[in-house]
């Protein structure tokens, strides 16, 4: 299974692809797609689409992780980071690509193992899950990757459940 | 001038399409834009994507006015109804079309005169302005044939003053 997690925004959306076979990690690719300031959003938009629909075509993921957003998250900066968050989505499912969101809690739990952790637990745990040599930056990037992480790990889980039950029958 | 007006939701999208030429006003279609709860809102934002691609494609238009958000507007859909702007303003970018946004104090100033109008007011100026029978349903639709109105008479000042400039060149 190839998973696609992205952190969203307007300004810097990070991505990261890792396949998830037998319980392992494979880091495909990962980066982060910028816009400039000073230009109209809807110009900005149109970057973060076109160049996630170039990793959608080459990758071809079979889920996106995106993180969850919530109203208190930043006020100042939601209404743009969501419609970012809107054309992310669009360009997903236009590529029949499967879309999953998380809490940064549920992130959290699955990544590191308990959702107090703090952010350099969560980068750590991603660099040794996916044996990076090292944590990659900018930070939206390695939350990315734990997007993904959490996605296997969720998405792994619930593979179990169902083999376990069939084996059942 | 052929000018889309668009009130953005992620269940209902208003729109309206008017020419305006010589301070006169000729409505050419308005509508709604309607997405069943109960699906993915992925496929919702792709629903409206779509359909929004058709009108585009259908009248060109040359600029699209939509309505600025605020967080304070309604903290419970502000997220979901920023994912929808953004995949309309991806739309409107991705056919050539200039995008503008009002505030709702700029809207009621520009249709009806004066900021503190009421919704039934804007409502009404707006059948009038249009030479419409009655008013627009649902309100998503008169409202963006009144945020059409208010690019309409921005825009127009606008060339006024351009047109003025250079007659004194």
């Amino acid at each position: 299974m190839i998973i696609l997690g992205v952190d969203p925004g307007y300004a810097i959306v990070g991505f990261g692809l890792v396949e998830y076979k037998n319980t392992r990690f494979m880091t495909l690719d990962y980066g982060a797609i910028t816009t400039p300031p000073g230009i109209p959003m809807e110009q900005r938009l149109q970057m973060i689409y076109n160049d996630l629909c170039t990793v959608l075509q080459q990758y071809k993921p079979d889920a996106m992780s995106i993180e969850k957003l919530f109203f208190n998250n930043n006020q100042k900066t939601a209404i743009a980071v969501s419609q970012a968050r809107g054309v992310i989505l669009l360009a997903a499912v236009q590529h029949g690509v499967a879309c999953y969101e998380y809490t940064p809690l549920q992130v959290k739990q699955s990544v590191v193992g308990y959702g107090q952790a703090v952010k350099s637990q969560v980068m750590e745990m991603t660099k040794r899950l996916l044996n990076l040599s090292k944590i990659p930056k900018p930070d939206d990037t390695a939350d990315a990757l734990a997007m993904a992480i959490c996605h296997a790990h969720t998405a792994g889980s619930r593979m179990n459940i169902q083999n376990l039950g069939r084996s059942r029958l």
